[in-house]
């Protein structure tokens, strides 16, 4: 089982995803402010993850008020401070918003109260973000026929959630359901979150794993290598168009040429039905060092300029399905997303 | 001027590519072995750099001969060991057939006649490769607005070749003219040729390189910010079929996507007249420490599986035009492609 991150009497511990797969480290985080710099520095990452992170950074803010006197300042500031950190995912606003609520209804209760009711709500979110992920998982597995070459980009796994997975969830339960999957991940540059993560959860779990790099996955394709592609999203808009890691389009536009079923997989938490189309949702920009350096070691000429958009936007036509924990939506995503809110 | 390569009289000098851009070493190579392992450790690459390494190290070899004794199986042997260097990259073995051919020419007179021979032709090779360089480049830049900007794959610069470079001749032929263009680099992952090769020779030359990871040309070509590609080649076959470096393929799924010129500058030792379609061109599988490690740094768990194809084959439905120095040849291929060969 891979914890990445856990409420406790000491704080938050997170395992810090930007060692791995060369060391294990788990640290706790006492305070908003270092929950936030572990979101903003990528210590934590993946949509469900940060606002599981985000939930649990409200209610350490919180927890760590000395008094009642200006609570709702105070709150107001700790979520603001949890907003700043990363812009696209969708989970972190959605995270903070139920913060909010159940702030906004108990906020004349003693702090105390207030207090033992964040904490209570930021470990509900972690729980069930389990619990999704295990629906996402079982609706998934059933769209994977047994022997299947499964690619996926990133890492949407047991890291980038409170555990089990999204796109990697409906991997593991494909396998649970006795389905041989094989899987090649795509090493994503520039953070590497396929070599560093989704290697190391399939490895930890003896599923056979492919690791190659971002611009191989045509390759394989062309060799009928591959049968279908899972991902993960970071925002999906309500017209279905899935804003997910930089190069999650060039394979979902790599997948139609072949022909390949694209599927994402993701929380209804993910999916933001105030925002219309793939237009709306803000693209980070994150430090050139992470395309000029590669732990510590310089790969490209001093001062070059540099790209460094962390996410693109898969448009809707692309998509072949979206699961969530309600079921799967298709096309037309314009019916079929709002629907999953009704069941 | 970037010195890629020398034929001296202590041997070949060759820039050691490996270590660019954070040191530029130049080593002298003295015997065909010395020569043979530099271009498999790709010390030298880019098809034509490796096709002019190949004939000066067959004259190396030839040279380092000390009586005319089996003076054939000697050739055959130094001919040989060239040729198992590497597999794909058809301007190898062009200039291995060059080499025999003056060989065979005069083999029957003194050791020294032979010597003087061989090393002539490596020489008249290199300096033709920078001559039809300029003249791919002249033909190429006619293709080019103004104020474009185009994305290239890999490294086809002076690096590549003997000087001035295929895919960035066709740039600095453009720049040449007047032309205001806007390079995009794709990184070029595992080995980098992007990042360390081409955006080190664009900044020497102070034309405006953005640096981006493989999985982001998608990303700008949805935002209209690309207008053109043009790459290398590594063997194109008789049908226009064009292997390159591995991702070329998808760049060139992304440009049909986007409708953008995909074009590929290559000269015609390049093409292999024999080799009917890309289906039959081998493609080198290289060593998966290429994708595990960066710079000595491990980034994916130990012992994972990994592939590491070193190129892929663009199918000639996608190419909008291959630029030679003999003109510019386009669909039908299987008619414009040998048509040059009669120029």
């Amino acid at each position: 089982m891979i914890r990445t991150i856990e409420w406790t009497d000491d704080g938050v511990v997170m395992i810090d995803q930007r060692l791995l797969p060369t060391e294990e480290v788990y640290n706790t985080y006492r305070s908003v402010e270092e929950v936030a710099e572990a979101i903003e520095t990528m210590v934590i990452r993946g949509a469900p993850a940060i606002g599981v992170a985000a939930a649990m950074g409200i209610a350490l803010g919180v927890a760590n008020l000395a008094s009642k006197e200006n609570v709702e300042e105070n709150f107001a500031a700790i979520a603001l401070r949890i907003q700043k950190t990363r812009p696209t995912a969708r989970n972190l606003f959605w995270a903070i918003e139920r913060m909010e609520k159940v702030f906004q209804k108990v906020q004349d209760r003693s702090l105390e109260e207030i207090q033992s009711a964040m904490t209570t709500e930021a470990v509900t979110i972690h729980r069930e973000d389990i619990e999704i992920n295990r629906k996402i998982g079982e609706h998934g597995q059933q769209l994977l026929s047994d022997k299947m070459t499964l690619l996926t980009h990133c890492n949407a796994g047991a890291l980038a959630t409170a555990g089990y997975g999204t796109a990697l969830g409906v991997v593991r339960a494909a396998v649970e359901n006795g389905k041989k999957i094989q899987v090649f991940a795509n090493e994503t540059r520039p953070f590497l979150q396929g070599s560093r993560l989704t290697a190391w959860e399939m490895m930890k779990e003896d599923i056979p794993c492919t690791l190659i790099t971002d611009n191989m996955a045509g390759y394989f394709m062309q060799l009928n290598q591959i049968q279908v592609v899972v991902v993960g999203a970071d925002r999906i808009a309500r017209n279905g168009d899935v804003a997910n890691k930089i190069g999650t389009y060039t394979v979902a536009v790599l997948a139609r040429e072949h022909q390949i079923p694209f599927y994402v997989a993701a929380p209804l938490s993910t999916i933001d039905l105030d925002t219309p189309t793939g237009e709306g949702i803000p693209i980070e920009q994150r430090n050139i060092q992470e395309v000029t350096e590669i732990k510590g070691q310089v790969i490209a000429p001093a001062s070059v300029s540099v790209a460094n958009p962390a996410f693109d936007v898969t448009p809707n036509r692309l998509v072949s399905a979206i699961i969530t924990e309600k079921g799967v939506a298709t096309d037309p995503y314009g019916e079929s997303i709002p629907a999953l809110f009704e069941k």
